[in-house]
C-alpha cells in the first residue's frame, strides 16, 4: 500500500476517534448509572451531537434534562430531553433560559442521582447565568477587551460573577454525582478553561481577581466588588470528570492506526503551537536524521501551529507545515501530512496538506519554488499542483490539527 | 545532582567528543598503517590541532607530510611535518604553495603506502591549486558570487577550475591508499561540500557545470571552458573516509551523558534549522506533553537553528532557543539548554542558554516578559538576570549547536 493510501487511512482513523459520538461512547462505558435519577445536562457546539450519543446508549434510562447548543445545530428532538439554541459567542436571553432549566433539573437530587453533563468549546456563552444585570456585565466585558487583558485574566473575573462557571454548577448539582463528558478545544486540556469550568474547580482566587481589577482599573459597581470577594470553590468532591474527544485522542487513535501499519511510532507532543513554516521543517529535519536508518518510522504531533503572514497567497496552517516539511524530506523514502481535524484549513476547501519525497522536484519541474510559495502564503495552489490537497469535507469535530511523518524502512 | 549541574556535565561530554584530538584519536583506532610509507596531510581551521593529534599517537611511524591551517592557527612545529599558514576565507599565494607542497608530498606514493588526510572546514580556501590564472579564478569568483548563484552552484563549476577539488586530490595519491578524516562543519555531513571535497567523489557533472554557466551567462575564457568540460571523478576505490567531529558526534556524546544520568534519551535530529524561536517552542511543547508522564527523559536536537530579527537587543540563537522554550516548560519539572558548540553564540560572550521550570516566573518577578524579550531579539540580557547564560568560553571546536531537553520523572 502507498504511504499516500496509509495516510488517508490514518487519517480516517483519528478522526473517527475525535467524533463527539465516539468519544461520548467511549467515556460511558466507564460509567455506572445503576442508582438514583439520571439527568442529562448537554451544553457546547457539539452539545447535540454528544446527547444523541448519550441518548442512543441510555435511552430511556435518563430520567430528562436539557440540551444547550448553538444556532441551527440541532437536528431535532431526542427522547425528554429541552433542546435549547442560544447565542454564541456572546451570550443571549436564551443561554440564560437553557441555563436556568438545567439548573431547576439539577435541584432537589438526592446522592443516589447523577447528572451527566456533556460540555463542549462554546460552553462559555451558551451556558450562563449572569449573577449581575446583563447590561453591567456586557460593559465590564467591553472593558475587559479593551483594556488589554488576557483570556486568564478575563475568565478570572467573569467566573466570579457567574452562577455556574468556574467549578459552582457542580455545586449546584450537590448532593447529587456529576459525571462530566468534556470534549475539549483548548490545547493541553486545562478543564478550568474550556467553557469556563462548570464542572472543574477554580485554580483563581479571589486575591487574583482583585489584583487583575486594580491592574486595569475596572470599574465595578458595588454589587461587582462583593461577587469578586466570593471564592469559587476550590474542591469538589461529587464530580467525575472524563476529558475526552481532544487532540491527544486524534494523537493516539493516529498512532493506533500507524503501528497497525507497521510503523514504529513516537508521540513528540499534543500541543504544537510554534509557526506552521517552522514545525515542518522541524518535522522535516528529524526525517533528514532518521532516513536510511532502516527503521519503518512516525512521529506525531498534534496541536494548531501559527501562520506567519508574509504574503497574500491562499492555504492554512496545515498546508504551510506540509509544504514547508517538503523541502527537508526530497528525495528521501518519507511523507509528512497534516490536517485541522474540523476539515477546514484556513480559509481553503482542503482539510490540510501530504507531501512526499518527490514533492520538492514535482514542483520544480513546473518552476514552482517552495520558498517563494511560503513567502507568499500560497501552499493551497502549489498543492494543488502537485495533488497534495487532502479534502475531507466537514468532519463534525473540532480538536485542532494532526501532522504526521512516516518514514519508510 | 540539580538538572542545572546535569546539564554542565553534559555539555562538557558533548563538547569534548567533537574536540578535533578526540575525534582523530577515535578515527585512527580504525586505522591500519602497518604498511608501507605515511604521508599526513592536514587541511583547515583545524590542521594544526588534528595533526597534532595524530602526530602524538602515531609519531614515527610518519615519514612526513604538510599542515596548512589560517594564518595564527599554528601552535608550533610537528615533528618532520612542514606548516604553512595560509589565507582565509581568500586563498594567496601560501594556500597555492602549501597545496603544492602537498601534491609533492603524495606523489609517485606506492600501492602500500598510506595518506592519512586531515580535513576541516576552511578547506575550500586553504587547500587549493587552482588549474587557471589567479586573476581569471578571482574574477569568475567576483561574478559568481554578484550573479546570485547558490554554493552548490558555486562549488559545481570551481571544482572543475581546481587541481585538487571535487576529488582529484584522492586521484592524484593514487596508487596509494587514502584514509581521510573529515571533521565536518555543515549540517548533513555532505562530504563533498567539505572544503569542496579533495578526497570524495564529486556529485555534479560537466553537464550541470555547463548548465550553470549559461543560466548566469558566465564569463568564461577558452581554457575555463574546456575545464568545464572535463569531468571529476564519480567513484574513487582508494579512499576511506571518517567524517567525525560532527555535530552528530555532539549528539551521540550528549546521549550517552544524559543516559548515565538516568534519561531515556532520544535524539530527535543533527540538523535543525528552524528559526531558534520556533525551535524553543516545539522542544517545550514536547515537554508539555511529556511532563507528568513519569519517565526521567532527555530529547536532543542537534543542529543551526536562524535567528529572526525582529529587534536591536543583545543574543544569539541559542539563547532564543532557551528563553523560547522558558514559556511552555514554565511551571514544569523541566529544563531547556542550547549551546554552541565553538563557545559563541551570536556577538556574545555566551556559548548559549539555561533555562529551566522557573525561569519564567522569576523573569516575571522582575517585570521582564518573555515574549517582549524574543520580540526585541535581547534574550541574553533576559538571561543574565536568572542566572541563565551559559560561558564556556573558545572551545576549540566548531561543530555547529546541540539543544537539550531535560524532563524529571
Amino acid at each position: 500500500m502507498s504511504a499516500r493510501e496509509n495516510a488517508q487511512k490514518i487519517i480516517t482513523a483519528a478522526l473517527e476517534a475525535a467524533m463527539p459520538d465516539t468519544a461520548v461512547r467511549a467515556a460511558l462505558q466507564e460509567a455506572d448509572f445503576s442508582q438514583g435519577k439520571l439527568i442529562l445536562i448537554a451544553a457546547g457546539k457539539a452539545g447535540w451531537q454528544m446527547a444523541k450519543a448519550a441518548w442512543d446508549q441510555l435511552g430511556s434510562r435518563i430520567d430528562g434534562g436539557v440540551v444547550v447548543t448553538k444556532y441551527d445545530h440541532s437536528k431535532g428532538p431526542l427522547g425528554n430531553l429541552v433542546i435549547y439554541e442560544a447565542g454564541h459567542p456572546v451570550p443571549d436571553a436564551n443561554s440564560f433560559r437553557a441555563t436556568q432549566a438545567a439548573i431547576d433539573a439539577v435541584s432537589g437530587l438526592s446522592r443516589q442521582d447523577t447528572v451527566l453533563f456533556l460540555l463542549s468549546g462554546g460552553g462559555s456563552a451558551l451556558f450562563e447565568k449572569p449573577l449581575i444585570p446583563e447590561e453591567d456585565l456586557n460593559r465590564l466585558t467591553k472593558e475587559l477587551l479593551s483594556c488589554g487583558a488576557d483570556i486568564v485574566e478575563m475568565n478570572t473575573i467573569r467566573k466570579r460573577l457567574s452562577a455556574v462557571k468556574g467549578g459552582r454548577f457542580a455545586q449546584l448539582c450537590a448532593p447529587a454525582k456529576v459525571f462530566a463528558i468534556v470534549l475539549s478545544d483548548i490545547l493541553g486540556d486545562p478543564l478550568d478553561m474550556i467553557a469556563s469550568g462548570p464542572a472543574y474547580p477554580d485554580s483563581s482566587t479571589c486575591e487574583d481577581a482583585l489584583r487583575i481589577a486594580r491592574k486595569y482599573g475596572l470599574t465595578l459597581t458595588q454589587q461587582m466588588q462583593q461577587l469578586l470577594a466570593q471564592e469559587t470553590p476550590k474542591t469538589l468532591d461529587n464530580v467525575q470528570t472524563h476529558i475526552t474527544g481532544s487532540v491527544r485522542q486524534l494523537c493516539i487513535a493516529a498512532k493506533k492506526a500507524c503501528e497497525e501499519f507497521g510503523y514504529e511510532t513516537n508521540i513528540l507532543t499534543d500541543r504544537l503551537c510554534c509557526t506552521a513554516r517552522d514545525a515542518g521543517v522541524f518535522l522535516g529535519n528529524i526525517a533528514g536524521y532518521y532516513a536510511g536508518s532502516g527503521r519503518k518510522l512516525a512521529f506525531l504531533a498534534g496541536g494548531e501551529t501559527v501562520v506567519r503572514l508574509t504574503g497574500k497567497g491562499v492555504g492554512g496552517r496545515n498546508q504551510e507545515v506540509a509544504l514547508a516539511g517538503a523541502e527537508y524530506i526530497a528525495g528521501l523514502n518519507a511523507a509528512l501530512f497534516s490536517i485541522g481535524s474540523d476539515g477546514t484549513d484556513g480559509p481553503t476547501d482542503a482539510a490540510g496538506g501530504y507531501v512526499d519525497g518527490t514533492t520538492r522536484d514535482v514542483l520544480k519541474t513546473q518552476g514552482i519554488s517552495i520558498s517563494d510559495v511560503l513567502q507568499n502564503n500560497d501552499a493551497y495552489h502549489a498543492l494543488e499542483r502537485c495533488g497534495g490537497l487532502i479534502k475531507t469535507g466537514a468532519t463534525g469535530t473540532n480538536v485542532n490539527d494532526l501532522s504526521v511523518l512516516l518514514l519508510e524502512a
